[in-house]
């Protein structure tokens, strides 16, 4: 297999995880660690880089030099917001011009305000940033975030911290299929085949963060979840029987042995 | 993780695999090794164990030291061609006593004929047989194909050879619930999600063949199913986290910067 | 459209109902009519057809000259109980020979027992009945009823009572495609849309009853039922437009107008 | 029931239809008098009213006076054309100030276009059309057309001509518990199980065209089609029975005859 190659950064791992949800800040670590994830996210506006000098400091317990850091806007409602946010970061981090956006539409779903999020997406692109996307399932969308000069089409698979995993497979497809980035699903994701599903559609990767904070043991579920996404990747590259509506026998031919 | 455990047989690979349906006996041994599996089934009635002299033995490829021989009644309709068949699997393989019963009902559909499965596992394990039986998705034969004596319950998730998946996970779960024995799903897996899937509902193993030979790529496939089982396994003993139908964002919680 | 017919009876509705779990005789009675059905099935160790003179009567509240009664073996465990139950329904109907068999594996799934319910049929079919038999998705065993003389199979769309609607469409259609007898979906639709499908798959009828009188408003289902039932037979009978994964245009061609 | 009311209209029958890709203009008009609809949509753009003097107007067929005329935008790419279409349609139908919006993204997925959709939405609203639009299941977008002044959303269950039903019901009912306008699905279903799922999940109507012009026999679909509306609204207003996943008996109480 060939590394996950986004904005020219590459990895061996294609599972991306989120910081946030854990009991405390040395579980978030092990678990992190356990899932073999190269890049992990958080919310600029709730996490503590620094800033407050009395509070754990993200950066103590995920060294960049391991990590590749993906700063996220959630929380951000609007175009502005996010923007700002981004730029927040790029500060906070010395420069540092990866960044997730996500612009959300309402706080009871968390689902993506697509018209915000082209807006920042340009806006964000322009200043020069590298932009991963959180977006929804529409293909149209996908491609426009595509065009703007978006690194990486990020698609919801069911609602942020639902656990419902992938509701639409079809569209989902239509993204895969049409896109010259990568596309890694982000939210919605509860277990191991939902993983391994997300993959063998053709997902470039796939983000989560609940379902393995909120698994009733996270570091079993994170090392449940490595393995889903390299087996769901294999499967995928190994091509996957084709499905009958019929039976066939396991071993076919004629009998060695009559009986 | 606690070990599989068959009739007192021990495991720890909970992945079970054919022989049949690979290009030739080098792509079997291979996938099979790929696979991880400790044990490996095969039809009696079509396979070469050495009544053949001028053919190609299956114990010269696959040792019995390394492997777990699960001979199989593929190809039988009845229950006496069933009980025929496990006992001259027992003489060719030395008083080997572990064997796979299916007797099925048609040639098109390969369903499993359950009034004449039953009738064979009777016999069967009368006879001293350790007995791990193919059977329908159907609580109450499984219940008492187990109070038969026999020593696995082997559910399809759908038609063998046909790749569908589980296609009605709520009577396998049925099954699992309430089973004293190790429950497998035998026949329908097509891809690794799908034996993660098989895993997360609380399976004991699974066994395949077809979704590994008929991958277009069966040792990557192979490889595949080998990390899905464990990943699914993994994610079953971590605990899912729980759905729902309304989002929850992933870094709760007031805003720590409020741009 | 041409009738259902079973055992030489004819009727215009496909849908046959239960007469339990009603507030009272007056709404059973209401429901019943308003669903259109000509076929009502009840229990027989469950219902006072006159032997509790005390008590209401069923047949004071259906008329046997409206509908064709169906008495059912509901709440039988063993083919001897079922027997039995069938030839005290024969007594107190004055030779009424049409009868649901149903034997079940347990109380809590109340799924059928394969080997019990073979062993009724045969026992009832000699003994001159017209049997209509509850029975699981298992291809095989509806034919092996079928191959009995049992006059329609009627599988399970999901457990009794559960309102999951049919579980696995795929094993039903084996079942309709090989039939040479009526095949009615008997348990499991929750709502109309699942009543439509399951006619949709070519069931030639479907038989319910908690779908009815455990809605909010159980006679404003009761004619949604109706209309379902006729809608999706007619659905069926108009084939389907194919389906597609890729979309066309619904006003094809050239522009007439190019703006 | 109460009638489905937009913008002020009233209408009993909740299916709408389109006119396209019947066999000829005869088939066109008795299917759509069969489906029970009152309001019919057309593609502006690709049928004659008049324009061309020497071709089959579809006025001549569906009398004004009888049915609800709903010109649609489909062909349109962007937002000028499809404003231009509406203008264009409002006159030659005297002042008709109803239309369907859809803007596409692309000829392959015939998906539309968000960004250029809204744009349009919010010309035409202030330009005193009422405006039923065909968008996405994306919930946010829903809303903001509602804001604008849609006077109906109407999302897609999947691609248009695909005939693959309701995809995603998930985002579709958050659709419908957030809108205070009447939400109808347009698109994608296929069949008349379908459209009652539709009507049960809470819509307010359905709007099809190629599962009735595409069925193998389009006026017997229609009428499946008429049927299944009214059955599914019927359903949906019974409010159907809880789901459950352990059975329960359709004759519970202690046994009347204990056989």
């Amino acid at each position: 297999d060939s590394p996950l190659v986004v904005a020219g950064r590459e990895f061996s791992s294609r599972l991306l995880v989120g910081t946030g949800k854990y009991k405390d800040m040395d579980e978030t670590r092990s678990a992190i660690e356990t899932s073999g994830a190269e890049v992990v996210t958080f919310a600029v506006r709730r996490t503590n880089l620094g800033q407050n000098a009395d509070e754990p400091n993200l950066l103590d317990v995920l060294s960049p030099s391991r990590y590749t850091f993906l700063p996220n806007t959630a929380g951000c409602y609007n175009a502005r917001d996010a923007v700002r946010t981004c730029k927040l970061a790029r500060e906070l981090l010395d420069g540092h011009n990866l960044v997730k956006l996500e612009v959300l539409g309402d706080q009871d779903t968390l689902y993506p305000n697509i018209v915000e999020t082209l807006k920042a997406a340009e806006e964000l692109v322009a200043d020069g940033f590298d932009v991963m996307v959180y977006t929804s399932d529409d293909p149209i969308v996908a491609r426009q975030l595509e065009e703007i000069g978006c690194c990486a089409i990020m698609p919801l698979g069911s609602l942020i911290g639902s656990g419902l995993g992938i509701l639409n497979p079809h569209t989902l497809s239509l993204i895969i299929e049409r896109a010259n980035v990568p596309v890694l699903v982000d939210a919605g994701l509860g277990t191991a085949s939902e993983a391994a599903f997300a993959m063998e559609l053709g997902c470039d990767g796939v983000l989560m963060n609940s379902a393995i904070a909120h698994a009733r043991q996270p570091l079993l579920m994170a090392d449940a979840m490595r393995q889903a996404v390299i087996s769901g990747r294999g499967a995928f590259l190994a091509g996957r029987m084709p499905t009958r509506l019929t039976a066939r026998a396991s071993s076919p031919g004629a009998g060695l042995i009559t009986g």
